[in-house]
């Protein structure tokens, strides 16, 4: 008896939520109230250059896509970060919430030098690869709704010194991220026509989650 | 006695005006309403395909920019091609004018090899050298707003079966394309600060000089 075959959309899930970042200990310390300030701080500190990442990663699907269509669609991402009141200006007013000022949050003085490394590589992965798979590699978006909500609840509940309108990025993210997620999931099932590519899809999701889980890691690792 | 040296905006005007295609045999004819139909038509296919890159190549520009505002008023350029009442859809346009159903402008089929070898080694080019090099290769667009404006009188002088609505791509390129080169050659010059780069930004403007004019020089044999 062998098990049946898991769908394309149903793999992609089951891989990308088994590597998720929501199980890494130094997130489940986080949602637990576990985390000291400068430990909060680090972490707020480090992904942000993640977040900077985030629009030249999407600038680089933009630029693979021959659809004007599906450019004048993802464009949107770029602006959603970018923009004034956007997720970058959203994460500097988390970062003053929990004692960054913006000029040094912006500076990336305190970006580990792991982060940067495995952030950096998130970008060259999606300049690396075909379109399909770039936007395979954002499908933890998918997961990321849930891990939001939670992440409110857990940082009103047990860490009331940080101003809870500052979690403004995370409130904003569950919706957009939903809808990112099922945008990118649409184009990821159309445009993935082989096992071949389906398999490529789902291996640059896995290398999408390794990356977060590395930064995590390094945050981790700084403040032991 | 030696010739004083250019200044770095001299240099630039001066090595990419004298390769600029405005000079070129098929455009020289285009203006004296030396061209057959055919020739037009010629001409407005194979350059559809240069328009399909600008996006693309405005892509790879805004993903090489780490510094956030000069990205948000990169992208205006990627709306300026992309959005409906943008430049694609107003040389579709243009087309139809021509005699090129939308359908057979938007497949390519009528695009030359050379051309699209020539297109492509743009968004190549950008997609290599540093963002001031990718800014300075944009910089013909500083010469483009006399080529527009010859273009439209040569136009509705020679052509006069040409619906003189559709040269509205030409129309709006007047006044976008002075305001792109400004702010391109601003950002030029405050970003080459050595010789050297001054060098490399010459030299990547006169790469793109070279690409218009292969682009000119297919569709002339072409049409021999």
């Amino acid at each position: 008896v062998t098990a049946p075959a898991l769908s394309f959309v149903d793999r992609l899930r089951a891989e990308g939520l088994a590597r998720y970042h929501h199980m890494h200990p130094f997130n489940v310390r986080m949602h637990a109230g576990a985390l000291r300030a400068e430990e909060i701080r680090c972490w707020v500190a480090n992904r942000y250059y993640y977040q900077t990442r985030i629009p030249i990663k999407d600038a680089l699907i933009v630029a693979k896509a021959e659809d004007r269509a599906f450019r004048q669609a993802w464009i949107r991402r770029i602006h959603d970060h970018d923009d004034a009141g956007g997720g970058l200006d959203l994460w500097c007013r988390l970062g003053e919430a929990v004692g960054i000022p913006p000029d040094e949050l912006v500076s990336c003085r305190r970006v580990l030098p792991g982060v940067r490394a495995a952030c950096d590589a998130y970008v060259e992965l999606v300049a690396r690869v075909s379109l399909v798979e770039a936007v395979a590699s954002s499908l933890t978006e998918a997961f990321a709704p849930d891990l939001m909500r939670e992440r409110i609840l857990a940082w009103e509940e047990h860490y009331p010194w940080v101003d809870a309108r500052a979690l403004d990025y995370f409130r904003v993210r569950v919706g957009r991220a939903r809808r990112d997620a099922d945008e990118a999931l649409r184009f990821v099932v159309a445009g993935a026509r082989t096992r071949e590519l389906e398999d490529r899809c789902v291996a640059a999701l896995v290398e999408k989650t390794s990356i977060l889980w590395r930064l995590l890691d390094c945050v981790e690792e700084a403040s032991a």
